[in-house]
């Protein structure tokens, strides 16, 4: 078990797993006749973020993670999306950026040391970065995008949220 | 990095977290006079599984998680709980069963063949099971837990939902 395998790939294809929900809406939107950006502003509670910064988050997290775990640099991102277009246009803009790592991006992952903002001066081991707070922050925030829609009508199951596993035989 | 530290552990820790978002809950309803016992059947969307069945199943991840990654077997639950304190008692029983294990129980769980019943026949490897199924899988029902109580009008936040992590100087 690799810190790649356990990050990159996932990440992409929940991202993209993203994307597929948005468009969903989307054709939700189109067939209810409203205007899809309505669900930009959406929360399931008023101290909550709204969906347009549930998937900005759900991205930032998605460059974070192996930004940090790597040692390089991403692209930044200043958080001005009002429209689905531009969503979406965010979550390509990280998903380009995924696709840039290899696994020998992450040699030194596990052991480097990870200091976030809110740690003041302390920090966690790759490993427990990812583990403990990288990924369960990712999901997160994209079962909140996934939860606003349900709970706006958009018809979306368990499937569209896993995407596709590998299955051997 | 190793099956068990990216599973068993932060299972654990996940479920101490949704522990004291049930507490929580129980303290607002108290304070609202009301029976907490009204959120068992809360839920989002009228087609998604309701407050108890999240947690039923997000403690089931929790258990098959380990359980298929070690070959070990795991308690059953027969899913009749109706009350906060019957849901607790899910999760306690989850919680010992998950001391039950240590890092020696994975030796063979990265390569070992995980097969579902809907996979129908077909595998996955351990540590793809563990990324791409399992660990997104028992998030999806956390975070809808979570989702349900914030909807109901419980204060719960950011660091109530990652718990505590290790900070190191």
């Amino acid at each position: 078990m690799n810190i790649f395998d356990a990050s990159v790939p996932q990440l992409a294809k929940t991202l993209t797993n993203l994307e597929n929900w948005l468009a969903a809406a989307t054709s939700y939107a189109d067939k209810r006749k409203f205007p899809v950006d309505n669900l930009v502003t959406a929360r399931l509670a008023p101290d909550q973020f709204a969906f347009s910064r549930q998937v900005q988050t759900a991205c930032d997290n998605a460059k974070f993670i192996p930004g940090r775990l790597s040692g390089k640099e991403w692209p930044a991102h200043p958080d001005t999306e009002t429209t689905f277009e531009q969503l979406r246009a965010r979550i390509a803009s990280v998903q380009s950026y995924l696709t840039t790592f290899t696994a020998a991006d992450f040699a030194d992952a596990e052991e480097r040391k990870i200091s976030l903002p809110w740690m003041e001066g302390k920090w966690m081991f790759g490993q427990e970065y990812l583990t403990q707070f990288g990924m369960p922050n990712f999901y997160f925030h994209i079962c909140n995008c996934y939860s606003i829609l349900r709970h706006n009508g958009i018809e979306l199951g368990k499937r569209d949220y896993i995407g596709g596993v590998p299955l051997r035989s």
